[in-house]
C-alpha cells in the first residue's frame, strides 16, 4: 500500500492549530452543508476548515481519480465508499498532495479557494453514513469484568466464552444519529426491587459506554468468510461512538435474548470518519491470548491502535467535568479478529456497516467507560466542577466524548461526539 | 376504513385454482422479473398470475391515485409503500375493482392483458422489501416454555420477564434473502461437552423456526411513542419468516448478549407481503394475560389473526413430509403490542423495517415450531417419506413454509417459503 498522505514531514499551506485533531496527516470524511447552501456533500476536515469535496472534483481537481463529482453530493458517504480501500486510498493522498505548503494548483486559485474551503463553524455536520446494520462487540476485558464482578460472581467474573469468542449482538441502525442531536431520556420497565412486580417510567439509571466504531466498506457474498488478514481492505475507517444505556431497562428486559430497548432509543457517532490508513502510524500490539484462539482469530502484526479516549460530562449552564480516560489499545480482541469472527458463519457484511467495539474500559480506576463502572453500580459518586455530583446521567447533561492518536508531533483526532439528554416526554 | 377488496362476493375474470392462496380477497404485492424481461417491477398475485402494476400504472389503469408508475419500477416496495396506508389501501382496492368480473375496462383489451398479466412461473420473485432494521421477537408461549424446559428448570420454565414484556432482540437485516435462495450449512464454534473446551467446525443441529413477520410504513421521529390503537396504521404487511438456527453456536455464543452468529447467517423471507387489510376477515382473539400488562401494552378488539401454518422437510430427490402444523393465533402478545413496546422508548420506526414474531408453537406435540422442540433437543426422531429420520436439519435437505387463513370459503394464503441446504464449505 501506499500511503503517502502519512508522511510524518507534510505540512499544508492551510493553517493549523496547535493541538488541532486535523492535521494534513489525517484528512477525515464527513458529509456537511453549510449556512447558506444545504445541499449534502462530502468534506474532509483540516485544521479548522472543511474541504468541499464536491467542488473539488467539480472544479477538476480530482480528474485522475475512480469518481465523478456527483460521487460527492451525496446525502452519505456511501457512494463514495462504494468505490473500495484502493479508490479512498488514492482519493485521500491526491487531497494531500493538494493541500501540501508546496502544491500551488489550488493554493493560488483563491477564487477556487472561496468555494472549497468552509470554516467549520459555518457547516453543519450530518449523520456521515447510510448504516446499514450496526453490530455491538463487547471487546474490552476490563469492561467484561467489572460487569461480571458487579453482576454475577467476582471469582468467575468472565463467562467462560468471553476468551473464546468476540462477543457481540446486533443493534438497532434506525436510532444512531449525529453528534449534537438531544434525545428524550427513554421510558421503560424496570424492577428496582426483586420482591415486587416491575414498574413503569422513565429510566432512572441513564448511562454513557465509550466505545469507537468501524466502518465497512462492501463485503464479500453470503456465504463468504473475511479473513483476519483480508479485514483491514474492509475496513473504510473509525469514529467515535456513545452506546446509550438505560441500565434499569437492561437488567430486567436482558434475558435471555439480550438488550433490546435498554439501548436502541439513541446512538451517538462523531461526524469524521478517521480513515484506518490514518490511523496506521498509530498502530500497537494486543494482548498475548490466553487460551490460544481458533485459527480464524489468529493475526499477524500490530492490529491494535493507541487512541487517547476521554469522556466529559457537562451539567447545564456549566463547565464539563472529565469522567473517565481510557485508551482503545485496551482492546482484547482487534477489529480484524471481530470483522473475522462476524462473517465466519458466512454473514455478509454491506457497504456501511457499523461495528461498535464494545465499551472500552482501561485497567484501573479513572478508566472506566460508563457510569455503571465509574460509579460502581451507584455505589459511590463523582464530583462536578459546578459541586453537584453524578451516580448517572441526568436531564440536560451532555456526554462529550473525544479521541485522538499521537505520536512523533503528530496527532490524528477524532473531534467529538456530544449529545445533551432531554427529560422524558 | 374502506376496504372494499375483503368483501367475499367477489369473484374476478381471472380464473382462480380451487385453493389457491390468491382469491381477489388477498391480491399480496411482490417484486419480479419475467424471464424475458428482467428490469424489478411491483407485481400482485391473483391466482396463477401476476400482475404488472408498473405497467397497469403505465397504461393509466391507476391514475386517480397517488402513484406515478415509477413508484411501480423499483428494485422493492418500499417507495410504494412510503405512500402509506391510506394509499396503499386504495390501491388495493382499486386493483381489485379492476379484476372484478363485471369490470370490462381491462378485461376487454386483450392487447392490455398480454402485457400486464403473467404467468407465475414465468416469473422470478425477488425479496420483496430493502429492509432497514430486522426485530426478532419472542412471543409464542409454548415456545418458550418448551425452550424453558429443556435448557432451564420445567418448574420455573417462563423467565419472570416474559409475561410483562414482548421479549425480543435486533438481528442482521443483510443475509434476509427471498425464497428459493440456497445458502451453505454456517460453521462456528461449538461446545458439545461442557467438562471439554469448544471446538470449530460446520454447526451439527441446523434448525428451522417457524415464524410470521410484519413490515412496516414509516413510523414517527425518534422519541415517539405508537400506541397499540396506532399500531394497524403502521404495519403494511406480513409473510412468512424462517429464522434459521444454529442450536449448537447459539448455546455457547448467546449469554450474556443474545443470539449472534447462530441466526445471523441467513434468514428467509416469503415473496409476497399479504396486506394487514387483507388479514381483517381473519381476525381471532387472544389469550387473557395474567398477570396484567402495562398500560402502554393494553388494546381493545380482536389483534390477533387465525393463520394456519405448516412446515415440510423434503430430502433432496425425495418427497417432502410435513413435519409440524401450527397457526399464528398461539401467540401470546400480538403485534399491536410488539410495536407499542418497541417504540415505548422513542425507538424510531421506518419504512420496510421487519418484524418477526419468534417460533410459533402451538400448545400440544405436532404444533411445535422448530426441530428443537419436534425432536424434544434431539431425544427422539422424526420419519420421513422416505424412510430417512430427522432430528434437525440435513445437508441437501428443503425446508418449506406455508400458511393460509381461511373463513367462509375464502382462502387468503401466503405461498410459501423454501430455501435448500448446501454442505458448508
Amino acid at each position: 500500500m501506499n500511503i503517502t498522505a502519512n508522511n510524518p514531514l507534510l505540512k499544508s499551506w492551510v493553517s493549523i492549530p496547535e493541538n488541532s485533531d486535523f492535521p494534513i496527516q489525517n484528512l477525515p470524511f464527513g458529509i456537511f452543508s453549510t449556512h447558506s447552501e444545504n445541499n449534502k456533500r462530502v468534506g474532509v476536515a483540516i485544521g479548522n476548515k472543511v474541504i468541499d469535496i464536491y467542488q473539488l472534483a467539480s472544479f477538476g481537481y480530482l480528474n485522475d481519480l475512480e469518481f465523478t463529482a456527483s460521487d460527492f453530493e451525496q446525502d452519505f458517504l456511501n457512494p463514495m465508499m462504494l468505490k473500495g480501500k484502493v479508490a479512498t486510498r488514492n482519493l485521500r493522498n491526491r487531497i494531500s498532495e493538494l493541500f501540501e505548503i508546496s502544491n500551488t494548483e489550488l493554493q493560488n486559485n483563491n477564487e477556487h479557494i472561496q468555494q472549497i474551503l468552509f470554516d467549520q463553524n459555518e457547516c453543519t455536520m450530518h449523520l456521515p453514513v447510510k448504516i446499514g446494520d450496526y453490530t455491538d462487540f463487547y471487546s474490552s476485558e476490563q469492561h467484561a469484568f467489572n460487569v461480571g464482578c458487579m453482576f454475577r460472581d467476582p471469582d468467575n467474573a468472565l463467562l467462560p466464552n468471553w476468551k473464546h469468542i468476540p462477543v457481540g449482538y446486533h443493534g438497532r441502525a434506525s436510532s444512531i444519529v449525529a453528534s449534537g442531536t438531544p434525545f428524550r431520556r427513554p421510558k421503560g420497565q424496570q424492577k428496582p426491587n426483586a420482591e415486587e412486580p416491575p414498574v413503569f417510567g422513565p429510566c432512572k439509571l441513564l448511562d454513557f459506554e465509550l466505545e469507537m466504531a468501524f466502518i465497512t466498506f462492501e463485503g464479500k457474498e453470503l456465504g463468504e468468510q473475511i479473513s483476519t488478514k483480508e479485514a483491514d481492505d474492509y475496513i473504510f475507517g473509525m469514529c467515535l461512538f456513545n452506546d446509550w444505556s438505560a441500565r434499569d431497562l437492561q437488567k430486567w428486559e436482558y434475558v435471555p435474548l439480550g438488550p433490546f430497548l435498554a439501548k436502541n432509543f439513541v446512538s451517538h457517532i462523531s461526524p469524521w470518519i478517521v480513515t484506518l490508513d490514518a490511523l496506521e502510524p498509530f498502530r500497537t500490539n494486543g494482548p498475548v491470548q490466553d487460551p490460544k484462539v481458533f485459527p480464524y482469530l489468529e493475526y499477524e502484526g500490530d492490529k491494535h491502535i493507541d487512541i487517547k479516549l476521554e469522556v466529559s460530562i457537562q451539567p447545564e449552564n456549566s463547565k464539563e467535568t472529565v469522567v473517565t480516560k481510557s485508551n482503545y489499545k485496551h482492546m482484547y480482541w482487534n477489529m480484524n479478529q471481530q470483522l473475522a469472527h462476524h462473517s465466519i458463519n458466512g454473514c455478509n457484511i454491506k457497504c456501511g456497516d457499523t461495528m461498535a467495539s464494545g465499551t472500552i474500559s482501561g485497567p484501573e480506576e479513572g478508566s472506566f467507560g460508563s457510569m455503571l463502572e465509574i460509579s460502581w453500580a451507584g455505589s459511590k459518586s463523582v464530583a462536578m466542577a459546578d459541586g453537584s455530583e453524578r451516580k448517572f446521567i441526568q436531564d440536560n447533561d451532555t456526554v462529550i466524548m473525544r479521541g485522538f492518536a499521537e505520536k512523533d508531533g503528530i496527532r490524528v483526532g477524532f473531534g467529538e461526539v456530544n449529545a445533551k439528554v432531554l427529560p422524558a416526554n
